[in-house]
């Protein structure tokens, strides 16, 4: 890709029509775009970066790649109890990018604002000597006061989650061709939950007013549920036998235990970790049928500030030396 | 750089205290930062890519680098008439970047921060196998309704910019060491005036009220010019011999004239570009002495749709098939 004429053109001809529909999108030919504030929410706005190699495949499929940007975004709104409204992309395409791979890309990315019912209200394009990289900038809105944070979680609160653990961290393995102990279905389960996250954006809001904490799992839930430890000033403990696994990833793990660290620390799962007083399950499991998505008690949450598993027998599992994070096959930083 | 456990803590001790003061940033610990609504206003928000090579020079000092990541998008956000209040980072940083690289570029940023009077309110950091790639997303706030747009002039109107023009694009060749026919001490301004953008943050909203249109110069006058005429329906003529140039620009000039069409089409000159109604220059010349920035009527908007620059003797100017943007010595892009 170069900064040629036609380039520009093909760019503002492919990414005008995904701003229809919001006028203060100004139809992505000014300098900014401008969003009408309203009584009674708040915005909630967030950016997350992916590079090509490092984040995604650099064979990953090009509509893949934006919608997963897109996903991964809406996750950390959902886990705020936010709606989406609006996205800002930044993109830096590598030199010779090519018309047919653009094209894909932004259909990619329409499809998905266009599921989500939200808009793309402004970006910028250039051109990069390296990897694709990309940054996407998510807004959504939320009752003010209500939003979901991090730090609110009390000692004694349950700690639930949503979803299955694992199907990402394994299913990059599958994607690669590199988990040969489980059947392809389970391989093309896996490597479609890694290439296409389901961010829960209609779960997210409706834990506003039931849940003292919340935070998407997307650096492996070891990591991430010791950042709500931290942020709320509380410990936590968590029933190992308890953690939801799809029957793919069990098959994963029955056919190798250490598969287990895996699921637990290597990120890209997006679901909800949510903290919530006891006596809510009867309410929760009303929600899981209404949003079509599994709700499950996982531990709770207690004074100190340590986090520990349990296995089976109730005894403390042993994680090493500086935590989790070591585990990771792949990096996705330091964030917000 | 590699996310190990020690750089998510230097980056998260590096960056926190740049979210001071804005409650909202959750301290950066937070999936997302959450931005009260006003009555009266609305957010305009914009943001803009910069990779190493492309958009600055891998020898620029990094508190540079921050620094004029920040003013390019708070310049877009002047010239839609909005004052800043946030700024959200995504920065994909090479591996092996150093720890007094990471300071010297957050202090950067923190100064500008300081500066302009806003906050780091998000972001996300990752590790890059290419070169520096930085985008930051900017917020502002107007008058509801009042916001300056490029499709807003009138035929009739005067057209103005403020500040001097081609100083960045010459700076790009000074701080190249490629422009010899100044003397050191221009070398030393353009240089300056490439490396630190002037965003023109407060006469931006006070033209708010004046202005039909306006836009910022980023891509060269010519280009953007181009872009107003088509936002707004119309033409417009620009007389050469009145654009403003700084003496070290005048010099380069003078000495190579060819260096004109860099002036009006390198881009890096991070000023307003705006419309009037006839009538308005007394009010024009005060708002200059109070905001210390310089405004020159170039030219005016016309009917049709061609851009036309007069020479001295009112002949226009050939500029090559296909538009201006050839002459550009590196891009910037397709961007909002």
């Amino acid at each position: 890709l170069s900064d040629t004429p036609d380039e520009f053109s093909l760019i503002a001809e492919l990414f005008a029509p995904l701003a229809r529909g919001y006028p203060g999108a100004l139809g992505l030919i000014d300098d900014a775009a401008l969003v009408a504030e309203q009584p009674g929410t708040e915005i909630v706005v967030t950016v997350d970066a992916m590079v090509a190699g490092v984040h995604f495949l650099p064979t990953d499929a090009a509509d893949l790649v934006a919608r997963k940007l897109v996903r991964v975004n809406l996750s950390d709104l959902a886990a705020k109890g936010a709606r989406p409204f609006a996205v800002l992309l930044a993109a830096a395409f590598p030199h010779g990018t090519g018309r047919a791979w653009l094209e894909a890309f932004a259909a990619g990315l329409g499809a998905d604002l266009q599921e989500f019912g939200i808009a793309l209200i402004g970006g910028d394009t250039v051109a990069t000597p390296g990897p694709l990289t990309l940054s996407l900038t998510a807004m959504g809105r939320v009752e003010a006061g209500n939003a979901l944070l991090r730090s609110g979680a009390k000692a004694g609160d349950e700690l639930w989650m949503s979803g299955t653990l694992g199907d990402g961290a394994l299913g990059l393995l599958a994607a690669q061709g590199l988990l040969t102990t489980v059947d392809a279905e389970a391989v093309d389960y896996l490597a479609d939950c890694y290439r296409l996250p389901r961010p829960r954006v209609t779960l997210g809001p409706s834990l506003v007013g039931l849940a003292n904490a919340a935070m998407d799992v997307s650096d492996g839930l070891a990591q991430d549920l010791e950042h709500l430890c931290r942020a709320s000033g509380l410990g936590a403990i968590v029933e190992t036998t308890a953690l939801p696994l799809s029957p793919a990833a069990r098959q994963a793990i029955d056919a190798d235990q250490s598969q287990l660290a895996r699921a637990l620390t290597g990120g890209d799962d997006y679901e909800i970790l949510f903290t919530v007083p006891p006596g809510a399950a009867d309410t929760l499991h009303r929600l899981a049928g209404e949003s079509a998505v599994p709700l499950t008690l996982i531990g709770r949450m207690v004074q100190g500030s340590a986090v520990t598993l349990l296995d089976e027998a109730g005894r403390p599992i042993a994680v090493g030396q500086g935590g989790w994070r070591h585990f990771s096959t792949h990096g996705s930083g330091a964030g917000t």
